[in-house]
């Protein structure tokens, strides 16, 4: 009797703390590890994983309380790829060949007389002005609520020119990975992208984990229309913000309103936002992805079709920034691939 | 024997049911009831409740899940008083008395003279360019850590003009126990105001529990500067958005990306959000505010010294919004008073 009751006891006093370890968030240091299985055991890994640790840790002096756990990541090159050219683009281009039949004119008009013949590189080669006319076209004239609809079934079914994927099974394995064990820490988790924010909001969600408020990106100008039936926005055929380079700090101070401690990018586009995300003595982490892996994903630098590489990885050697060697570091680069 | 081990067991169980409980994030309906204790128990505080339980119920046909339960506030006159006028501007005049030293020019320049004689009909008079004069003066030409400390150190101390009560004193008790019912129901609240988003941001954490990146408000240009010193924002002396009628849903689509299915305002400023956030056939709640009590708060309508009431009231009525009356439907207006 006695045995079988403390054998009880023991029995409920283990559920207590069964309950107890599921109801706590805070995982332990060897969940920890298992986060990235994706990352090679590297200098560059464990970098991630000190910071992480050290923040999260109420006993450190380099703690950070969750709400200010603020990390944001470029998109195109960081996330996803970015080659042969920038994955909005495509859907550009699909969008003309789709709308083409409502232009005839188009068949004579330059940028998209050249993207109807499959001349891309003739068409990119025209400038900024002809890639604002060919974006204004196929990205504004509609509700966003249209645009959302439009995108979300382009999504759905395209595929990349060369890989044949659908562009969201182009993310990077062990970048999902790092957005899950952030979130695990409790960081709060932006995107902050050239690409257009209604371009990602649709699909970002289900393939990154991160809601529709935490995406920053390019915008049009919006208009809200409340005639002529129920009110809505209407997307206007004019670039309100270009989300590059120096406005991604202010963008990021905008939308979020609180410096990032850890910033993730690729490229002279999110030179900027790492500046600043490294611009004072509290804790921070610079990440610099760099593509080496020319047999897996591509391998490229200091040049590009459509973004500039001249200094970031400059910048981050001189700041002390970690760089990410794809090759190097990523053990797996895609979902259920290689 | 027998006794004591049933006992211990019925404890033991006790225990597990207790950390269980206190591990549930789902509130009860009976725990639903008592979280709005300051608003009187008439229709009004039903509509709310009826809302809230039926999007947060999944067997329900409203059922709306947690990501896109998004609650939007106007601040001003919503949140806290605006009388006898917007908060602010009484920032802006402080702000003005304080640099007045180093511009002696002021003593002789409209709209500076009026203020530093405390004749601040005559210099709101001065309409919007006057108005627009001061803000600049006193929001912009620092970086934004600096404004930050500013608004800090002033929401500490400054008293209000005739209540001599501390700012984040008049906020209303029942505001922010809807906020912390809705927010015990998985929404995502957010502040959409006319009011500066720097000047919001570093109080309403502390004050409403609505953190910076859920802020959204009028703003400056600002300008990333990363020569001679640390990479900094400035602001700049121009006001790039003012967050105010059909700029706030807007601002929601740039910020948010999804539409609200609550909305909280008390002006003509709110009536594009009201009217976007009931704007096709899914669930939604729009509340109107009518300051109607002369002896807690002010009792006004359809005139305001610097919002405009005109539509509002009519709009509730003709789309069915619910009418929130002070006087009836609040038992209390502040917090630890009347």
């Amino acid at each position: 009797m006695q045995h079988l009751h403390r054998t009880l006891t023991l029995l409920s006093l283990f559920f207590i703390a069964l309950v107890l370890s599921a109801c706590s968030a805070a995982p332990t240091p060897s969940q920890n590890e298992s986060h990235l299985p994706s990352w090679a055991d590297t200098a560059t890994r464990q970098t991630i994983i000190n910071f992480v640790t050290d923040v999260s840790d109420p006993s450190s002096p380099n703690f950070v309380p969750p709400e200010a756990r603020i990390a944001v990541f470029d998109n195109d090159g960081t996330l996803w790829c970015e080659r042969p050219l920038y994955f909005q683009f495509y859907f550009a281009f699909d969008r003309v060949r789709e709308l083409a039949p409502q232009h005839p004119e188009w068949e004579t008009t330059e940028p998209f007389a050249s993207i109807l013949n499959n001349e891309i590189d003739k068409a990119l080669a025209q400038g900024s002005n002809a890639i604002t006319q060919f974006i204004v076209a196929t990205h504004t004239g509609m509700t966003t609520q249209e645009f959302h609809q439009i995108v979300t079934d382009w999504i759905a079914t395209a595929q990349h020119p060369t890989t044949h994927r659908r562009y969201t099974e182009m993310v990077y394995q062990p970048q999902l990975e790092l957005l899950d064990y952030l979130r695990a820490h409790d960081f709060e988790v932006f995107i902050v992208s050239g690409g257009g924010i209604e371009f990602m909001r649709p699909w970002t969600a289900e393939t990154y984990g991160i809601q529709p408020p935490n995406v920053i990106g390019s915008h049009m100008k919006l208009t809200f229309q409340s005639e002529n039936g129920p009110p809505q926005l209407h997307r206007e055929p004019e670039m309100e913000v270009f989300n590059d380079k120096a406005i991604k700090p202010v963008s990021i101070q905008h939308h979020i309103g609180l410096k990032p401690i850890l910033a993730f990018g690729n490229s002279d586009g999110d030179l900027q936002m790492l500046q600043y995300t490294h611009s004072d003595d509290t804790p921070s982490l610079c990440l610099y992805l760099h593509h080496t892996d020319s047999e897996r994903e591509w391998a490229y630098d200091r040049e590009s079709h459509v973004g500039k590489l001249d200094k970031g990885l400059d910048a981050a050697a001189a700041n002390g920034w970690t760089v990410v060697d794809m090759k190097r570091d990523w053990l797996t680069v895609f979902p259920d691939t290689d």
